[in-house]
Parts: structure tokens; C-alpha cells; sequence
């Protein structure tokens, strides 16, 4: 393992902004939450509701709010946002690991593709003809990237993510293992009592810096392109459906369905293993609930359920007693 | 990229059959959606709620049905289905990429497996002893093909497909990237506290003119196999258990799981992310609506729902506040 | 294929004990359901509701429990717990495929890496610096497995699986294929309208006697690490957060999302599609229906069910306008 690296709470508030209050020669270490840091950590107080626990901490410095700021003897770096101070604090301590330029002499590169010389090829990758793989991008082992993919600069593909032929993804852009872009969207026309294939002949665009979670799929657009805006965050296993849209800096949660055509605003957030059906409009600033059901378009911002409450099974039992009742009509 | 291939009316007509109605020099480019077709594109009306953007479309052509015969001076085609003429169309226009004969230097195949001389072996790919590979069947790049694995013709594995030994797939089937067919079932008997492993000897049969979607799984069966019938459509993120049985031509969209030993109709139509328990059997012609899940033996075609209306979440706590009191035996 | 394996039922019971009732020459070639089992055929009688097909099973001889003992003249074996016992025999008649030590010459297995002699490493498999790769493991094809990961004795990894860098994998534990361990955690804080990625660096820790099914994601942790205890068994297209903890000898059915920083008690059952929200905690012993949402931690064990009942399409519209009239406070 690389040798970690140290700061000082000034060449932290240096580099990342913030005021350091109280003096400390201790050096930091790296990043640990309020419970458990000792005293070469950095720990942070994002959630008021841990503001007890800023008494029994161990921690060697603090990060936290101006309200905060005398909360605490400790060495602390005031900041009005310490949840995203501890996010670059965090990447402050752990870089990435570099992109290591040229290509593993196992990869497939199609003579026609055009790789840039700072890119990195991982062993057994695949990259088709007439691809583009920009600046400092970096393809993981046993990736396979199609014919006529545009990849832009300072992009990570994990192992193992498959990019069917004439897809483009941003720059900036995070692709986990598993990931699928550009499969066929789901589509076939009833003939006969059989189903005819309708060729998916869009592709898919991946703005700037959006994550996408492993096992994730999203599918080319049957016609037109499905559409994935800058900032995205999407979690795993979720898949999207075939000339989606999905509204710049929208966060999706794990597992996740969205069908067909949806078109979902900016901003929004949708809870893990929510579904959203095909043809309809979500607007800016929707929260759907976890494992909520969208089958209308949402044309007001705001928080959206529709979730039955968990409850011990017997209890259950008598309410699907009552649910049944009321779906049959009977008098309760 | 390859020429775009381009067709007068009467070349269409010819190849697709239906009616051309109307004179027309232009050559056809392409197809394109009723509100986004140019001059050199086909267009089509599936669905009558469009029929008013007949007036507006710049297409170059249109294809209609019998009874919109005479609503457009366009150059057009008459067909009792618009929808799969439209699927046959964009198929003329798109051929898929035609299947390159032989195999990647670097495939890995076994000495034992029969592979058609007229069938594609990608980059990385492996297959394994005893496997048959047919003719003009296309096996992606790092696809992994087990021992005895037996694929039919003209079937085509998008890269980075995993077939455990012993599975069968058909003629003209797709499966697309991340497919994984033949793993474990998910069997164990209870033992003293611990879970003893039931080893999964049977294994997964595909019929024909199957498609699979990305990132979908299909168990090999306990001791018997798992079997998709002829002409099934599965969309991408789909779990079977081990031991079902999907009827032909039966269509399930993205996300839905099915547990182990269900047994599913001809013709049925499964929602997004629906769950189908185990152990029960749907029956011909059933329509299963998004996220419903089915707990019981389903004998009658229809529609089938459970899902809870979608709410604005204050409605909702207002909903959950009546659940509870039913759960509970409350008066309301 | 290799050559059938066939034991005598006494050969059986020395093997895996219990008692041998009944003389019978012939040897068995491998076990069936009661229903299909032929007269070279050892079937089980594990539920008693199948009870009287054993009055016309064709099989050769029958597993069932000391009640059952005189409810069959066929030759038998009788032990306390019939399933267990078919499992194991199961096992008998079917061993896993041998382990053949040595690497494939396309491994690509750096040379820091510490890889047992008799471990093998399949074709296009890539190991990383500092990875360790215990005794008689076996590391399929296309496998990729990160910097510093350590995977212990007998563990099965199949063909495309990837280990994100720094995990932890025990002894006998099964990973299937597309399977993605340690990916990174759905962190990122929000920051002027737009969302910061908060590095994950963490790792996954999983146990011995673990078996996670096919693409199956299971992400590392933010700060400290995920853990999977030992014993615990894992369907197919799960998806874990960071920093969860599943305690030993959880079950978790396929489609269930764990979203992050849930901890599931030991020996619980999680049926196929629940969603367990983060941040809460599930104590030992409790169940958790199918499709079920768990959004607060559970401190009794037992059974807990949140899904509304199917119903036929027409009923479900009728429910839906009595759950409606609740959620506006409107009289019934």
C-alpha cells in the first residue's frame, strides 16, 4: 500500500478553504466519524442530532458549522457546509489512484479508434472501431467499448462495464463494474401472438460528472436518444428504460426502475427501489419515496409516497381483511 | 460508419409488403417518430391518439392503418398493423451488424467444443469442453461459455454473457451484456442453526426467439431444469428462480423477480418490477400490473394489481394513519 | 461429461449417516423429486403434504424422517432431518468440479500478488498488487480481482466477478457470476445545488460459508467497512449500501435493496424484493415478507409484512378510491 498521507489542520483549511480555530501541531491522518476517530483523525459534525457526542470524541480535530464554532475546545475547521468539507477532506487524504498512461499490452484496440496517449487501456479490455477514449480517461480490465463510443476526458470505467457501439459519456464521468450502457430498450410490436423486435437504433448520452452504480443498466432509445444529464448520480442495480431523460444533478437511489420514455426533472431525488412508469413527466424538485409507485405524471414539486407501513404479520392480516373488503364493495 | 442505406416507397413495399399509396421520387432515409420525421424519413401512426399530428409532420412518408387510409396526402403505406410494420421497417433500414465468421485470436476454446465455422468467437471469449456453438451464432467478447453448453443458430450473446455448463439456448436468441444464465438456484436446508447447500443439478433451457435483457439472471434448475419457452421477451434486471417455467411468448419487463418453481403461462404479460412468490402457477393470458406482487395461484386471465396509489406524502401519513387503525382492530 | 457416480444405499448411509432400512441390490445413480424419481433413484420426503405420493413413487429407495419410518416398504433411509439429508446426498452423487490447480497462461496475476499453489486461475483472470489468493480456491475466467484483496481457503469465485480493491473474502465462500463486491458507496453531500462525491474507502468484509448470488452488489464502506458474517447466503441481484452489517446465518431472498448503514440480526429471512431502508437496525431472528418495506429498526423478532394483496384489476380501482377518500380525510 502507498505510503498515507498526513496534513496539518492549516494545510488543510489551505488547500480546501474553511477556518482552522485553535492550534494544533498534531498531524492528521486521515478521516474518521465523530464515534470512533482517535487522535490523528479528522472527524466531522454534519448532523446537529450527534452534537453530544462532540463532548466524548477522541477525535485530534473537528469539522463543523458556525454555530458550532465554540462547541468545542478541540482544533476545528469552521466551514457553513461540513458535510461537503468532510467530502473533500476525504478526497484530500485518499487520491484516487492515478491514471497510469498507455495501454496493457492485452488490450484490443481497433486500429480505428482513436485512444488519447494519457488515456489507460486495462488488460483485456476491448475497444471498438472508430471509439474515442479522452484525456486521462481510464478503461478497466475486461471493459468493452463499441464501435463509434465517444468517451470524454477524466472519466473512470471500473472492470467489467460493457458500452454498446455509438454512445457518448462525458467528462469527469464514474461507470462502476457491471455497468451496461447502450442495450437494446425494450421494445416489440404484438404481430400474430408473437412479438416482432423493433431495432433500437438510438443510442444513450452521458453528460459530465455523473456516477453510475454497479450493475446499473441503461438502455439505448428506440428512435431517439435516452439521455442522461450532467451531475447525475445514480446508485446500483437500477435500470432505465429506453429514451428517458434524466434532469441534470437527479439522484437516484439503489434499485430503481424507470420505463420507457419517462422524462424525470433537475434536481430531483428518487428513493431505493422506487418504479416510475413509461410516457410520463416528473417536474424539477420531486422526492419520490422509497419503493414508491409513479404511475402519473408529477407536475408539482414536493415528496411523493406510496408505500404501505410495515407491520408485525398479524396485524396485516387483519388490514387485508379490511383492504379486501373495501375492493369488494362490503360494508366494513 | 457503414453507408446509410436508403429505399424508395416502392422498395419497401416490395420487401415488407403492404400498400404504397401515393406517388413519391424521394428516396427514404431512415424512421423517425411522427413529430420528428423529416422529409427523408417514414413515419407511423400506431396509436390514433396521434392521429392530429398527421396534419403537422414534415415526414417524407407515413405508415398508417386501413381506416386512416385517406387522413394524409403523404405518401404512405397502408397496413393492418402500423406498429410491427413500423418494427420491420426500422429493421430494413438497421440490418444488425453482420456476423464476422470465425473466431478471435484470442478466444479460448476448448479442443473438445464444436463451434459452426460460420459462427462469430469474439475477443477473450471462453468456451468451454463439450460446448456447440451454431451456425452464424455471434458470441460476444469475454463471454464465458461452460462445459456442454449447447446455443443453437443464428443467436446472438452481446459481450460479457456468463452460460454455466450444462444450459441449452435456442435458435435466433438474444442475450444481451451481463446476462447470466445458470447459476445456483438459491436452495439450502435449515441444520442446526446453519444452512447446508443443496447443490443445483439441473440446469436452464431457452427456446427460440428469446430475448434477455442486460444484467438479467436465470438459475439453473434443483434437480430439474428451468425452462424459457419460445418466443419469451425479457427485459433487462430480471431474477428467475430456479425451477420456473415461462410460457411462450410470454413478455416480463425490467426488475421483476420470480421465485423458484413458479410457473407462468403462454401469453402472459408481467409488469415492471413485479415479485411472483414461488411455488404457484399464473395461468394463459394474464396481465400482472407494475410492482404488484403475486402471492397466490392465479386461474383466470385478466388484470391483476396490488399496488398503493401514489400520494403527495402528507396525504399519505394520513393514509398510513388509517392502515394502522385497521391493523390494529380500531374503530375509524 | 464424466462418468455417473452410483452408491448402494449402504454405501449412502456410511457416508452420511442415518439408517438403512429395507434390502436393496441396486445401486443408485443420483436422487429425484418423489414425483419423478425412477427405480434407480433415491427420492425424499421432506413435507409431509406429499406424503401419500409415496404410496406411487417409481423411485428406488426414499430419505424420510423416523415418523415415516413404516409408511413405505421401498428400501429407505431414516434420519431427524430428510431435507438436510437430501441436500447431502445431492452433494454425494454430484461433487463440485475438481479444482485444478495452476494458472491459466493468460492469467494476468501481478507479481506482488501471493497466489496458493494449489489455487487456480482461470483464463483472462487479473489479480492485483499485494492480492492473496488462499489454498484451492478458484478464480474463474475474467474474474478481476483488485490491489491488497484477500479471498480465502476453498472459496469458489465464478467466471466475471470483480473485488474491488482491499476487500475481504473468507474460507468456502461462493461468489457468482457478476457479482461486484466493494464498489464504491452511494455517498455524496450536497453543495450550492450540485453533488460532491464523498470518496468511499472503507472496504467489504464477507466471511466464511458465504454464498452471494449472481450480480449481486455489495458496496464498500464510506468510512469503516460492510460486513457480511459468516454463513450468511445471498440470492441473486441483491444490493447492499456501505456499511451495512448482515449478521451469520442471514438469508436474503433475490431483488432485495439494503440501503446503507443497516444492521440485519443474525438468522433472519428476507423475503425476495423487501427493501430495508438505512440507518436502522433489525434484531436477530425476524423475518421479513416478501416486497415488504422496512423503515424502522425492529427490535422484536418474528414475522413483519407491508405488501397489499393482489386483486383482480377491477377490485384493486375500487380499493384504490376508498384508500384515496382516506388519504383526503373524506368521510366513507
Amino acid at each position: 500500500m502507498a505510503e498515507a498521507l498526513t496534513f496539518s489542520l492549516r494545510e488543510i483549511v489551505s488547500e480546501l478553504g474553511g477556518e482552522a480555530v485553535g492550534e494544533s501541531a498534531q498531524r492528521l491522518t486521515g478521516v474518521a466519524t465523530i464515534e470512533s476517530a482517535g487522535p490523528t483523525q479528522l472527524a466531522f459534525l454534519a448532523n446537529l442530532k450527534y452534537r453530544a457526542q462532540l463532548e466524548r470524541t477522541r477525535a485530534g480535530a473537528v469539522i463543523l458549522g458556525p454555530d458550532e464554532r465554540d462547541a468545542t475546545p478541540l482544533p476545528r475547521i469552521v466551514t457553513p457546509n461540513p458535510y461537503a468539507y468532510y467530502a473533500r477532506a476525504v478526497a484530500l487524504f485518499n487520491p484516487p489512484p492515478p491514471v497510469k498512461a498507455g495501454r496493457h499490452p492485452t488490450a484490443q484496440v481497433d486500429p480505428e479508434a482513436i485512444v488519447a496517449a494519457s488515456a489507460e487501456i486495462g488488460p483485456y479490455a476491448v475497444v471498438g472501431h472508430g471509439a474515442r477514449i479522452g484525456e486521462r480517461t481510464s478503461i478497466g480490465a475486461t471493459c468493452v467499448i463499441g464501435a463509434n463510443v465517444r468517451i470524454g476526458d477524466d472519466t473512470r470505467l471500473y472492470p467489467r462495464v460493457t458500452i454498446y457501439n455509438d454512445c457518448t459519456i462525458g467528462d469527469r464521468t464514474i461507470l462502476h463494474s457491471g455497468v451496461v450502457i447502450g442495450a437494446d430498450g425494450f421494445g416489440m410490436a404484438p404481430d400474430q401472438g408473437r412479438w416482432v423486435k423493433i431495432p433500437q437504433v438510438g443510442a444513450v448520452r452521458i453528460g459530465d460528472d455523473v456516477e453510475v452504480g454497479a450493475n446499473t443498466t441503461i438502455d439505448r432509445g428506440a428512435l431517439d436518444d435516452t439521455v442522461i444529464e450532467d451531475g447525475c448520480k445514480l446508485d446500483n442495480q437500477i435500470q432505465i428504460g429506453h429514451n428517458c431523460v434524466v434532469g441534470e444533478h437527479t439522484v437516484i437511489a439503489g434499485c430503481v426502475g424507470i420505463a420507457g420514455s419517462a422524462r424525470i426533472g433537475k434536481r430531483c431525488r428518487i428513493g431505493g427501489a422506487a418504479g416510475i412508469s413509461g410516457h410520463l413527466e416528473i417536474c424539477d424538485n420531486v422526492t419520490i419515496s422509497a419503493m414508491t409507485l409513479v404511475t402519473k405524471s408529477i407536475k408539482k414539486p414536493g415528496v411523493y409516497t406510496s408505500a404501505l407501513p410495515m407491520m408485525p404479520h398479524d396485524e396485516w392480516l387483519r388490514w387485508a381483511v379490511h383492504a379486501r373488503r373495501d375492493a369488494k364493495g362490503e360494508k366494513s
